[in-house]
């Protein structure tokens, strides 16, 4: 088995539990009538070990890579997109750049193993193992060494934006073909038949979802399953998947709240929990995407999606707009009035 | 049949519909991908008739009245409640006064039938009928003048905001035992069995909703249902159900975004709806309500609820909430780049 140094993902504090309960349950309310914000804003508290927890300096990585799975037509859509894209979001472009101003992140575009020699950018962080993962159809899309250095990048860039003073991360990715990995990771992982993991991605055809099935099922036939998940993310995933199940890693050793996205980055969350399980506890599952296998997912691991918008762009574009739900959820634990503050007769007792 | 005087509630401009739907196919992102967000940016062009829409000023009213059908045991709460949940409103405590500050309205508290004597204050609106609305089990709620003054009350107050330069407003209510009114204008304006109109409302125990449902079913047998709908908002509604209802009509004849909250103000837009159908067209339904009712009255309309979280809070938390989801897909409309602008291969042109 491979582990990786030093991580170490520690309990939740429950021993809060009830402290938070009851504050939450003072508030000029019915018990229970805000629902799911109730439960962020606990869950919020938990991660941060107290009953007055505060959000500060939101970041977006957005994770980029190419995939030479390309090459057995599993997308309709041009490689050279993964490159424009990562322009077009470092200078604000796209859903995820406007997202990020509209819901108060700092985006940095990470170059996993983008097939492009991008220029300096004060919003582009380079991380590039190499230019694109290999064709899984063929050979193990990243060698043992590449997967464990993405990961290791991943848990570095996270680890540097909370010495910088960020506790909320949120993660999103760029890939053209980068369903196909994270389909592959589903049903590897998971324990799922490919026809149920697979999907239109960014608007394949049915016959195309037939076509990029069967290339999953020939690769998982040739590399077979390992019990070691390192090894099967090496086999099946993508640069920008490593890298972010580093980063979520290392978020959740740091104690920060994390932030997945849709199917991509879910993938990558999926990968992250079966090398450490505990990961999951530290993040919020920001919306349930339009991809079939993402329900799968956050089914396997328990998730309650924020939101259900009918979203299916990845780029982080659904955990920026989960964040306001998340940031009003913790408004309301830190600033609601409670019954002894406003004079309201206090329901909580009668009930 | 009794009609408000001078309201003319215009079509959508669907004149424009293909030019908004052709700028938000031409972001940078397959077509359709951002799910409802691309509906709702479509919803508020349509409204204010241009591709380049605008939110400006959002107010949020929220309603207050009391209910002496609270007398026959329809709900668990003092009535007291509602003066005091008002004050605490007011000075921006409650959930509403917080959400209200967290995603940026101007609260207004309406009184529309409290019974009680507020001191005057810059965020208490004085539209006051009479003190609660009667006992609907034994005379109608509201004499047809008291309903018809009532409904006039909200259209002059949203006439107000309008001409001080609001475009978008929100509506919420407080009122101890106002879903029984609600349960029943379900029941007699949707057709609907009043079984499956009626829920535990702010915690009401199994025993209790029978109790409330057999309550509804007695008014509703002892004044029967008539074709003319305020008629029917006199007899089974109150105060600030007739009031909203008022306000929302007038928001749409003003052009307005109009956002409705939980099982309370979709009952008052049911009656507006009832009254003229065409308001439905210039609504966001913020969110589904836990209040088994309220899916029905969503459904009855059309409406697609942006948010799911659970609440059964009321007073408009879900509203506030939700315009934190309408503004960033007015954003995108406005601001998100295109496939000119951003130098990236244009997916569009090849799906």
């Amino acid at each position: 088995m491979n582990t990786l140094k030093n991580l170490t993902i520690q309990d939740l504090h429950h021993e809060l539990e009830k402290d938070i309960q009851h504050k939450i349950d003072q508030k000029t309310k019915p018990i229970g009538s805000l629902g799911q914000m109730e439960r962020i804003a606990k869950q919020v508290a938990l991660i941060q070990g107290t009953t007055k927890p505060t959000l500060k300096k939101p970041v977006m990585l957005t994770v980029a890579s190419d995939h030479d799975i390309c090459n057995e037509g599993v997308s309709p859509c041009p490689t050279e997109i993964t490159w424009q894209q990562c322009l077009n979001f470092m200078n604000g472009g796209g859903g995820i750049g406007l997202f990020c101003q509209e819901y108060g992140f700092d985006l940095y575009v990470v170059d996993a193993g983008v097939n492009y020699d991008f220029p300096p950018h004060p919003h582009l962080i380079d991380a590039k193992v190499r230019k694109g993962s290999r064709n899984f159809l063929h050979e193990p899309a990243m060698t043992m060494n590449e997967c464990k250095q993405a990961l290791e990048n991943g848990r570095h860039i996270v680890k540097e934006m909370a010495q910088k003073g960020s506790n909320v991360i949120g993660f999103g990715e760029m890939g053209i073909g980068n369903t196909s990995p994270a389909s592959a990771l589903l049903s590897v992982l998971g324990g799922f038949s490919v026809e149920s993991c697979v999907g239109p991605g960014s608007g394949l055809t049915p016959h195309g979802v037939n076509h990029k099935a069967h290339v999953i099922q020939s690769a998982i036939k040739k590399h077979g399953i390992s019990p070691d998940p390192i090894e099967n993310l090496a086999r099946f995933g993508g640069l920008e998947i490593a890298t972010i199940a580093g980063g979520m890693l290392e978020a959740a050793a740091q104690r920060m709240v994390i932030i997945t996205d849709g199917f991509i980055t879910t993938s990558a969350l999926l990968a992250a929990h079966a090398i450490h399980p505990k990961v999951v506890d530290y993040t919020f599952f920001a919306h349930q995407s339009e991809e079939q296998g993402h329900k799968k997912m956050v089914d396997f691991m328990q998730g309650e999606p924020i939101l259900n918008l009918g979203f299916r762009l990845g780029e982080g574009t659904g955990a920026a707009v989960a964040y306001s739900i998340i940031k009003g959820s913790v408004a309301m634990l830190n600033r609601m009035t409670s019954f002894d503050e406003a004079e309201v007769f206090n329901t909580a007792n009668t009930q």
